[in-house]
């Protein structure tokens, strides 16, 4: 039977504010009577002046603060800030940072109005979860574009005391503002510049790379930002490129693509994340280099069930027109990892000095998870996931 | 000096309900308490049975009922729908049609709500233009793939007393949502199917081919949009072709034709509209055909003004790589043309047996419009628009 594109909803009411020097607009962004909580992680927004033009915006203003929210930001330390917002009275949020920042923020802001444990915001085994009916409202000032939570209602936490890292996302969590200012990009180091492509460029292809349904605008949006990400990706990188439309396009591509434009009516599958993640909580590499390992790999072992949309992609987005399909998905695949390898992100276990022992350990993960049938048609068995982490052993 | 990505404000709350058999979602998308008044135009809406299933889906509310709103919605017709809205107390509108009825609706949405005269709401001589601050909240029921009202937040209405085409816009007149269901395209005749995708097709262009500013992802969505209205625009004229991805990838490309999501931090030249405009106004031809007739005459005539956007439309919309730039771009304004022909529009003025005559009596329309320098840089002249009319007398 030919696959039709699935009903869907699109709905999305966060006002991007983008460019230069948007940072005066904060006044009229935010409502003179509401007592504002700016939330942030580290040294780096004060360090950078961030912070200070954030305060002179609100000057005037009742505004509180809390730093200290981690990079990947903790149920344990963001219950705090929800205390925080109770006992003073805060009716607004201001989340000054990267993903990590904002995905807090959103927690806070869901946990401040929500009745009962605030665990049961969560489900994956952890809470009840309940729905989020009612947020506080949140506006963002974007300092490193990757996850593009900036632009969705979605958000990841960990809980320390549960070892696990877990999901919720309501149509209240959308927020109200955020501020894209491309030169904010200007002191990020490479390692960053690179995760940040890494990150965005993953979250397209899984949005994309499954099988075809025949919804034409949203492959070629897809393949517009790859294209994007792959022409501008090894100039991004370069700490010292204050090009403004280089950085202004690496942003913008960076919220797109996880905007929910892309998976309207198409399948998905996350299971470069599921991977990846795995990674990350065993050996501690950065998100977006876990993804890089396993991407290629990942697409390596399940040519065949995705090899239409394969072929779609070495035509379109590397422009690969000779030879066979065969010939032209291998050297899509390959590519692909030296695309990544290009930004400084390696694709196999071994430059992380890790061999062979790594497979039997992360699939054991998966399986504890519950990872045993993910993929767009929920075929991806734990004995495929143990070859993908085979084939990401080292290079052949 | 290099050309930069303007500063640029996205917001766009509409909810899309896209798909099959999407009324019944009404019944959640308006809250029970609301008093709906249903707008709509002609017969269509009637005899295809869409009036009745939102009747259906609307079962037990409190409903009235408006229709007559006309092709080109006027203000004398749309100041009745007023009327009755704060005569009878309706507090949600429901649009149900094409452009035109939405269009309709937005106007009635804020009239219903606006302090002192309504002409005000509009500008363009007619008016104070005086911003509209509040409007009664409102849905759609798309039936014709078009305009893109169904997701923006603009409105055309005519003055019949004044002669006027007028316009205004609001961050309140946005739709709360819009149902889009390809399968009410089915009974739409090849002559509205045709204009749906030459409308689009020129909203893409004027978006697009000005000069460029290096906004990639812009650029890449829009050249997504035309190369999907190249591939199925001769299927979608087909009426009887009912393959529903066809009708589905029509009618989300027209939408995201104008949305907001192209025009961000870019020039746009919206010259095409205006020229037609006037043609449909002396002659009463359609106004999809009237641009199927200006476009590529005017990128013949602007050709040098748009060449470096030229070039990149010929190699990335019409993949046309061989040759020289100049060659290229020839090709790809003649393809332009085709493409429209191909759709059923004459792109000369002869097929309408119009000849000479015309260009005078268009350019003094213009004049009288104060319409003497448009474009993207403010320097289309008159003479210019008279180079571009005469331009599209007759095949040479």
């Amino acid at each position: 039977m030919k696959k039709e594109i699935a009903n869907f909803d699109y709905y999305n009411p966060t006002h991007i504010v983008f460019g230069k020097n948007r940072f005066s607009d904060l006044a009229d962004l935010i409502a003179a009577d509401k007592k504002v909580l700016i939330l942030y992680g580290g040294g780096s927004v004060e360090k950078f002046d961030t912070l200070s033009k954030v305060r002179e915006a609100l000057n005037g203003r009742t505004i509180g603060e809390f730093g200290g929210i981690e990079a990947n930001p903790t149920f344990e330390t963001l219950i705090e800030a929800v205390d925080l917002v109770k006992r003073e009275g805060y009716d607004f949020l201001l989340a000054v940072g990267g993903g990590s920042v904002i995905d807090g923020t959103k927690f806070v802001a869901a946990a401040a109005r929500f009745l009962g444990d605030p665990l049961d915001i969560f489900g994956n085994g952890v809470g009840a979860s309940k729905p989020v009916k009612e947020a506080l409202p949140f506006g963002t000032v974007l300092t490193l574009p990757a996850t593009g939570s900036e632009m969705n209602s979605g958000a990841v936490v960990t809980i320390k005391s549960k070892k696990a890292k877990v999901s919720f996302g309501s149509p209240v969590t959308f927020p109200v503002f955020s501020i894209l200012d491309p030169e904010l990009t200007y002191t990020l180091p490479e390692r960053q510049l690179a995760n940040g492509v890494i990150d965005s460029f993953v979250h397209i292809m899984e949005q994309y790379l499954t099988y075809p349904v025949g919804a034409m605008v949203q492959d070629r949006y897809a393949e517009g930002l790859l294209q994007t990400l792959i022409e501008i990706g090894p100039s991004v990188v370069d700490e010292k490129n204050h090009d403004y439309n280089l950085r202004a396009n690496f942003m913008w591509t960076a919220t797109n693509a996880l905007n929910g434009t892309l998976n309207k009516g198409v399948p998905g599958d996350w299971a470069s994340h599921s991977l990846g993640h795995e990674i990350t909580a065993l050996y501690g590499i950065d998100h977006a280099r876990t993804l890089a390992i396993v991407l290629p790999a990942l697409l390596t072992i399940r040519k065949k069930e995705k090899f239409d949309k394969l072929v779609q992609y070495a035509e379109r987005v590397w422009h690969l027109t000779e030879g066979s399909n065969e010939a032209k998905v291998d050297q899509a695949i390959s590519n692909t990892g030296q695309f990544f390898e290009s930004l400084g992100a390696p694709i196999y276990f071994s430059a992380y000095d890790l061999g062979e022992e790594v497979v039997d350990a992360l699939v054991s993960q998966l399986e504890k998870h519950q990872l045993t049938a993910i993929s767009e048609r929920g075929d991806q068995t734990l004995e495929v996931s143990r070859a993908i982490y085979t084939e990401a052993l080292k290079s052949k």
